[in-house]
């Protein structure tokens, strides 16, 4: 066919998930549990994606009640919505063309937001500046990794990536042609980015690949760590030595329950280290309305701060994000909403406040039980314990074609009805074994 | 810097437009108006964009409740909502996992809704198969084009592309890294498409680059024009013989109003031409919420419908659009509401049909001015005049470094305070200058 061989190696590249074979495995348990089938249970329970609101928990009122004015104005005129909430929505819509949400927006966006946003950043940094003009809101925070990869150099594109890590990240990487180096996180350490192995995984890409870039998630995904500021600063210094493009994934820097833990950006460590580094190291944070105490995952939104990067590449990105023009208008307001929450005296405020801190203290300490240990979780929304699988089932899980942990992942699904998702697909030591699961849920049915 | 020779040569080759000059004077002409500085009028009137809410024209009241309604579920519980409404929103809620719009959605998008489409998709052609697995949402209709770009093969991709076309195609074609190959429209046969310019253009471009797609537009944006079935045949016999890629921009299928014009998909002729034909040619069908009666552009949404292609390339494209998903829930939503409106009977019907014939039929014939000559429109949201310009005022612009079309609509804008874009941004044939503007606002003040 004629089109095939037109379709770029990059996209051939992408690859189905295993954990697309639990998927489909559980779509089926699910319809056999309609039809009547006896099984040990009566519900799926399913824990691997991380998305909130799938979990039954509930959507921010407040949030919801602006977006839903702004959508359909006519709502504003009964009382039943709190002022504030009528308020909130009246000045995003002045935002917009015509006063609706169905206009294209600028290229620029909503600059008013924007400034919005800025303000905000600023004050969770201590004062740190933020420009507006370096901030860019994007259809979610993963894609605006597009930008920083170069597929026309003589070497490939490389990024060091965690492992385990994010597995949407792996994916976006390789599909825009740009070669993965992966650093191994140290789970004995609870996970900890440790230099060293920085240091060993830039040495082993040598030639194969141009380095360009440093991708970290903190606070972490799949593995639930947090970064202390004594991190961070090595992590930059790293950064700076090599002169590494740092890619900080933020979009948990509202999800930290750990007791000694504390979310510190890398700007604002960046920032306290003073120069040199404070004015050459080039950051990109990213964060999200998919997560956070949010957790909107539907909606598309997310932004990406630049930080000490060249005018002239932020031109570049500016450009490509006008041409893409993804974001709808919905999600440019739930970054408002996000990043300028009610405040107390609003009318809104006490039930806002109420639902976040739910959300905000569910601690969750998975026990030890057999076969399994797992490393303290201090933030993000999962947990990646190990599991230590018997020689036999490892055996018979190769005799299934299947990796051991999706093997395990697979009799969880079957014998008790609960999904989750296997170590192997965010990457893991060779010979350890892992599942990851969400603890943002009602449900704490494995430690309970 | 490091990162700025990463950046892609891809991104750095999109140019700022030419509109965006204009678009500056009228941000500082509108600030002037508001700080009371005199002009010959107290409006700016923007006459740029394809967006009819920021045309004040006002959305669909069916489409802006159910949204409302899925976005804030306590709506439901008020009988305020008609019970259609009522019903559509319930039923889409139930399509997401949780019941949320805040809710991931899986790779395939959501399953009915693709289905509903497919069968709304054969109505609109008489029955011809639609099979919903080659139907993909996406974040606009522009977005799909990135798959169909190879940056990889030794010789560029080539994509025969209309003078003058819709310009945000063009940067895409650009961005990714793929040759423009413009061929000209007929201005003087009413912009009509002719095989022997195709066959001129592709010729023209041997050696160059690969061609491999003819991108069309039909119903034509900026020019007005609706191809006949025809033009339709001729186009797919020529794609057949040359063996290219059809790309169907379709969006403003719902947007003719010429009295002998009709719109005819691309996918209906080939299917009415039978073998060879219909089982070979490959086309992309793109539809958008953006265009249509809905003009909902601010939300993000847009489908391609695949005919003809290789199974094994509606995977890769599959996977491509798994890795980004982008697109927002509410645009699944309303694309379901763009293809399955009310029917006569519901109770949203009556209100629904008002409004959207209102927008149907407003004909619209620009008058011939002295210096203009205008082809009759027959469909499509815009309207692209020829403008005669004097010597004099082409050696100004010279002067001034701009275009002439520029110049000129730079002195609309400064003295009659009205902002409408250049036939440069969109190409025309050396030597002539148009101005394109929206017809689908209130106003129609340059013919009456
Ligand atoms: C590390 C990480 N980054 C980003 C995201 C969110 O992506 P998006 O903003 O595109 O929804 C996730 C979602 O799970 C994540 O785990
Ligand atoms: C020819 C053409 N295609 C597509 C679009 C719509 O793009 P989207 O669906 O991304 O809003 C437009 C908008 O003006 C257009 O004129």
């Amino acid at each position: 066919m004629s089109v095939l061989q037109e379709i770029s190696q990059n996209v051939k590249s992408i690859k189905q998930l295993d954990y697309a074979v639990l998927a489909r495995r559980a779509n089926q348990i699910q319809k056999e549990l309609s039809q009547g089938v006896r099984k040990p249970y009566k519900e799926l329970i399913d824990l691997c994606w991380g998305d909130p609101h799938s979990m039954d928990v509930k959507p921010l009122t407040f949030v919801r009640q602006v977006l839903a004015a702004c959508v359909y104005p006519e709502l504003m005129s009964s009382h039943k919505l709190p002022l504030d909430v009528r308020q909130r929505a009246q000045w995003l819509l002045g935002r917009c063309d015509g006063g609706s949400v169905g206009s294209y927006l600028a290229p620029t966006g909503i600059p008013e937001i924007v400034q919005r946003m800025s303000e905000s950043i600023r004050r969770r940094d201590g004062g740190v500046p933020c420009n507006p003009d370096n901030i860019f809101i994007s259809p979610g925070s993963q894609w605006s990794l597009t930008v920083l990869v170069n597929n026309e150099a003589p070497l490939r594109t490389g990024i060091l990536t965690p492992v385990p890590c994010h597995v949407t990240t792996i994916m976006s990487i390789k599909s825009l042609g740009a070669a993965v180096i992966p650093y191994f996180l140290s789970e004995e350490h609870g996970w900890a980015l440790q230099v060293e192995e920085l240091q060993r995984a830039l040495e082993s890409a040598k030639g194969g690949c141009n380095p360009v870039a440093l991708y970290v998630i903190n606070p972490g995904n799949p593995a639930g760590y947090v970064q202390s500021r004594k991190s961070i600063q090595e992590v930059i210094q790293f950064a700076s030595e090599k002169r590494l493009f740092l890619l900080a994934d933020e979009v948990y820097q509202d999800c930290v329950y750990g007791k000694n833990s504390e979310f510190v950006s890398y700007k604002r460590v960046l920032a306290e280290m003073g120069p040199p580094f404070s004015d050459t190291v080039e950051v990109a944070s990213f964060h999200s309305v998919s997560k956070g105490f949010m957790g909107e995952c539907g909606l598309r939104g997310g932004y990406v701060e630049l930080v000490n990067l060249d005018p002239n590449v932020v031109k570049y990105i500016f450009n490509l994000i006008c041409k893409d023009s993804t974001t709808p208008v919905l999600a440019h307001f739930a970054m408002d909403l996000m990043m300028n929450p009610p405040r107390p005296g609003d009318p809104s405020y006490p039930l806002y406040n109420q639902v976040r801190n739910a959300a905000k203290h569910q601690e969750h300490v998975v026990n030890s039980l057999p076969g399994f240990s797992c490393q303290p979780v201090e933030g993000g929304a999962f947990v990646l314990p190990r599991v230590f699988l018997p020689p036999r089932a490892i055996q018979k899980a190769k005799e299934e074609g299947m990796q051991p942990d999706t093997f395990y992942c697979m009799r969880l699904l079957e014998e008790m009805g609960v999904l989750v998702s296997p170590g192997c697909e965010y990457g893991q030591k060779e010979g350890t074994y892992h599942i990851r699961y969400n603890i943002k849920n009602k449900l704490h049915f494995i430690t309970t």
